[in-house]
């Protein structure tokens, strides 16, 4: 039986005063809450907690619970964020570096009348670097702790600590079930499943295992047996996520749990084995092709981050309206990446569900991490226990070392001990998964982040028509979140005051990566000009972040099989902020881009390939036809291509598709038609299909200019 | 102490006909010493051992040994070839399958009055294969076991088993000393090392630790100790290779091992972070300078296969001349390529007191080796054997997966099980030595092979004056061995008949790899026309080979830093091939390119860069200058270009280097000298250097000629 506590905290500030705390929760959140300190949301208020950083914690309870003869009583917790030690009536019991592994001990034998428990945290750790380096990610880069909070594009300068997963006191006796785990192996045919479910208790157990549909397939006590004809476990789009019921029952307690059976395979994408052609030959590509099940994937979806600054705080119900909007958009994967947390277990349940695969990186992103030993040692630990948690997750398809390690921002390198210790983690602990030591790897493409680059004179079509890379796990175009957060995160007297050195700077829209990332002044001005309030300028960055996250998502499906994957930097957002490249707010909210997305990742729909956002007069637009298949079915169609320019819509084009085979894309006509004068600066192209597979792309037409007129934001 | 002794053995044909074998050797040479069969080397004499491939054999001793009270008596092998089970007067005591473990078996309590040990040894293992692919190096891609013996383009089809390493009795007491090696940390200053010394006994030992001059520098029985100043392991070029000599001794037996202290990384080349500059941005190229103690060093050798057929017969006399010869020629690296055996410890013994660094790669070429639990197993356990028995030698500064496993001809990726296993077990057992999946990685070039791509009408010079990789690890140019080994080699009546389908194809000079590798005809004929004699034909391809190779090793060299790495494919034999691109004979005899790499190995020398081999009358010649310093000194010269033309010697150009500093190469003038009509189809250039860094090249001259007209061999 579980007991949960009532716990209070403290800073060690020297007054030590003590307030209520939410276990799991963040102390930093709590005494917050506690001293009134605002919505973190609203304009500086994430600025109030720094000095928090500089304060180690307390949480104490005193302990409440039944203890039956014969019983022992255990403390349990999930995780503890993040350098901590346990004190029971103040003997020390257990010290700890490291967020991810759970913690068990028996605390029966230190027992008194009254029980005093106490968690002491350190305070956030942070390396030594140069005086330029203070207050960034780099302070992070000795420890497994989520990078993002030490300050990123899209996350303040929050870091919190505490008792940040669930937590309490559980009595055990001599039948106590613990732990189970199924694990099986499939035949080449995925016919039979040879089934073997661990058990971590000192007597026997009964297994049950039932399918989707609740029909029981198995009931006994040998912990193997074989399954024939499993319904396997699907993403979405390609079949029904089935999920099995496993139960196992003691003479003193069940587990329930979920099982879904499926392979995964990371295999060469197709036509990558062929190069390098000329001596001296380098190697192929790195494979980045997810097979499920025997079958090459084309994997789409976004970047997750934490949905909260404050991670103690998330709970199933911040997961679920996320994935399923996730599900909605036709996506199947996730890229959970390495700057934040891995996510607590609802998440998994709720991928499982939902047939939503996970990449799951480690947290690490964007700096040199340490060799230490004490990091080595610490990482070993950590990851082992995150990869013994996650793996059973059927949604779990691939491991990764953590983001953009290779690139020179970072500094490590395949030889890095902390990824070659990586890769024997999960080889040892979760042996029939894929790891990648990081992301990119050589073939695939991060980036880019803007809508426009304005040095270059390209816009994003260009820049995707002219790549060619295996998979583009991180592309992003940025817009402003609605006017109505905007009002509730900047303060009144800033708000007609859009510019850097604001709330609007605090909360991301300038200064995130360039000087007006990820507002965007430039590029809307560039195409539009002024804007003539919020709401339209708003509206401006919504059409661009679509169009943009379109373009991109339907080129990266045009040149399947060779691309395998395409996933948007980012999907969520830990706060409100005032922009960024998230396509749903902090609320769960979608952004208008959402629907774009959602468009653009149907899994049969008709597509234009056009060079470039914006025209001349005068000038030929040009348009390819394809009818995109990512279903399991050959399609036909039949494809007419409308123009609508000063609100008159003009037939241009019927194209007979024939049939498209299931998995497969077929490229037919093109559209060239010469652009007239116009009084609108907008043009829209759709494609109107017999099958309902229609799209709508926009686009701009205006006068030419002088190119050499660059504007620069003041 | 150890007894060896006395075997026969047989094959299990049936007839079972005991004969005397070799121990350490391979039963498939002593049966063909027994029969008369004639040097393996010559003619088709090779083709008489296909038959043994279909049988098992047995090795059989009547055992000889003398054992004193309270004594045990083991069987040790060092390596039984490759899947056997020992029998003790019929008793099966163990089984194993690879060839790389050691084996020890207390055998005491199974002994009887006379004792008769069996080792059985099954036949042969080969794969399932398709057809086309029977007798070919695929058969192997189940199995631990040197591809080279299933036929390769330097090797015959001969597939060896037997007790291949050293193998005897011991009687070991109470206080036998089993075995001891030496770790260390090395302070980051190189000023300290914290050594630690593992002791493989049940009683306490005493340790020394012997300076290289001689001196003791530590005595007594902690296993634990600071070593100050230790005097570093250097490779060949860069200092001394001072190795301590470590004794441990015990109540009944001592141990004498060498030592040295080297820290080791594999580090990003110069410039290589740069790169990728454009998004969608890939990956940066994986490390490949090495760096020895803290400096970046120009690594410069030869691929290293092996010397013998049957491997049991190997020792160090085998390696000895070799090793040397690798020294005399300025060589600091072997790459103990894939496709043949971990070397016995000799060798390596041999490369730490010569200062040859070993890059050592498991025993893994050219396949998709199976990721069967069987096959993953065995490699865990023999891969661990090879790396805790290489691991203690300075020389071993680089462990590899196997060769050219990321190559559409093998089909293995990053993903590949056996080489995540790999990783683990290098990671796990030698967390300090860099590990590589395979050669090439991302940025390493591997090839050409030929002097002259006749398809692209490209030579040598062509191919990698217009390469830019981060290390060449494999690039080769073919020639002839000496007229004397072709009389030993191909018979009488074949030796006027140059041709394919004789003993000239049976010993690689036709069709080994294109249909006149490796002898290089058309080659020769598009240069030089018909020879006149067989000598001269010899003398031709030795031209090539050593200008091809000086071209090769003194580019790559040019392009240090970026570059770091050039080794030639291959350095020595394992049989009298007629043709091959190794410039060390099967005797140990040095063909002539072999001083031409010595020439572009020394540690400082004039070299110049031309853009190919050939030149037609009346075109520029140009010649860049360098002065090339991979030593630890700054140096300065003054060179002389001279070009000798019909015999008549000309000075063209002088160029005062000024100072180029240590490890740095500089550039100078460059030559241009319009060509005349000649006498003479060849030319020379000479660098005269005031400091004895002279260097010399040779060139052809030649009417134009169509170059339409292409020559095919008949």
């Amino acid at each position: 039986m579980k007991f949960y506590q009532k716990w209070v905290g403290c800073f060690e500030d020297g007054k030590n005063e003590f307030f209520d705390v939410s276990v799991p929760g963040n102390i930093q959140n709590d005494y917050a809450l506690y001293k009134n300190y605002g919505d973190v949301n609203y304009g500086y208020n994430c600025e109030k907690y720094k000095w928090m950083e500089e304060f180690s914690c307390i949480y104490k309870a005193e302990l409440n619970y039944q203890l039956a003869e014969g019983q022992r009583l255990y403390f349990v917790s999930k995780g503890i964020d993040y350098e901590y030690e346990i004190f029971l009536n103040g003997n020390s019991l257990y010290s700890h570096e490291g967020m991810f592994s759970p913690v068990e001990i028996d605390i029966t034998d230190f027992l008194e009348e009254t029980n005093i428990l106490e968690v002491k945290i350190n305070k956030p750790p942070k390396a030594q670097v140069d005086e330029k380096e203070k207050d960034t990610r780099t302070e992070v880069r000795e420890f497994l702790k989520p990078a993002v909070s030490y300050g990123w594009d899209l996350h303040p300068r929050i870091v919190p600590t505490g008792i940040w997963n669930e937590t309490y006191l559980e009595t055990r006796g001599k039948g106590f079930l613990r732990d189970c785990e199924v694990f099986y192996e499939l035949s080449e045919d995925f016919k039979v499943a040879e089934v073997r479910v661990d058990v971590d208790c000192s007597e026997k157990c009964l297994i049950e295992l039932f399918a989707p549909n609740g029909e029981c397939v198995y009931s006994g006590y040998d912990s193997e047996f074989t399954l024939t004809e499993p319904q396997l476990w699907w993403c979405n789009g390609q079949g029904e996520p089935n999920l099995y019921t496993c139960v196992v029952t003691s003479s003193e307690n069940k587990i329930v749990g979920k099982t879904g059976f499926r392979k995964i395979e990371l295999v060469m994408n197709e036509g990558a084995w062929s190069e390098p052609k000329t001596f001296p030959k380098s190697r192929s590509i790195a494979p980045i092709t997810i097979k499920l099940n025997g079958r090459c994937i084309f994997a789409k979806g976004s970047n997750w981050v934490s949905p909260e600054i404050f991670f103690g705080t998330i709970n199933r119900d911040s997961y679920e309206p996320l994935i399923r909007l996730a599900k909605e958009a036709h996506m199947n994967i996730f890229r959970c990446w390495g700057g934040t947390i891995v996510n607590k277990d609802s998440f998994f349940e709720l991928c499982d569900e939902y047939g939503i695969m996970v990449w799951q990186e480690f947290t690490l992103a964007c700096n040199c991490y340490t060799s230490s030993k004490r990091y080595l040692n610490m990482l070993e630990e950590e990851a082992s226990a995150i990869v013994k948690r996650v793996r059973r997750h059927p949604s779990n398809v691939l491991w990764c070392g953590g983001n953009e390690l290779f690139n020179e921002w970072s500094g490590m390198t395949d030889q890095s001990p902390a990824l070659r210790l990586l890769n024997s983690v999960c080889y040892i602990n979760d042996p029939q998964k894929p790891f990648i030591m990081t992301s990119p790897l050589m073939g695939m493409g991060h980036g880019y982040y803007m809508f426009r680059n304005a040095q270059e004179d390209i816009d994003v079509f260009q820049i995707i028509n002219s790549a060619s890379c295996s998979a583009y796990p991180e592309f992003g175009v940025p817009s402003m979140t609605t006017p109505e957060i905007l009002r509730r995160i900047i303060p009144a007297d800033e708000i007609n005051n859009m510019s850097p050195g604001t709330a609007w700077e605090v909360h991301h829209a300038f200064k995130a990566w360039e000087v007006d990332s990820w507002c965007a002044k430039n590029t809307v001005e560039e195409y539009f000009g002024e804007s003539a309030s919020l709401e339209e300028f708003c509206e401006r960055t919504w059409l661009l972040q679509g169009e943009g996250l379109k373009a991109v998502f339907e080129e990266a499906r045009r040149q399947k099989p060779f691309c395998s994957m395409a996933i948007n930097w980012d999907y969520n957002e830990p706060w409100f902020t005032a922009a960024g490249s998230n396509i749903i707010t902090y609320d769960a909210k979608p952004k208008k881009s959402y629907y774009c997305v959602q468009s653009a990742l149907r899994p049969v729909l008709a597509s234009a390939k056009t060079q470039t956002f914006r025209y001349y007069y005068g000038e030929y637009f040009e348009a390819e036809l394809w009818l995109l298949n990512d279903s399991q079915e050959n399609v036909s169609d039949v494809i007419g291509a409308y123009i609508t320019i000063d609100g008159k819509e003009e037939h241009v084009l019927t194209w007979e598709t024939g049939e498209v085979k299931a998995n497969c894309n077929k490229r037919g006509h093109t559209v060239r038609v010469k652009l007239p004068v116009t009084e609108s600066e907008i043009f829209t192209l759709k494609l109107k299909s017999l099958k309902g597979y229609d799209s709508t792309y926009t686009y701009v037409v205006t006068e030419k200019k002088d190119k050499r007129v660059k504007r620069v934001l003041n």
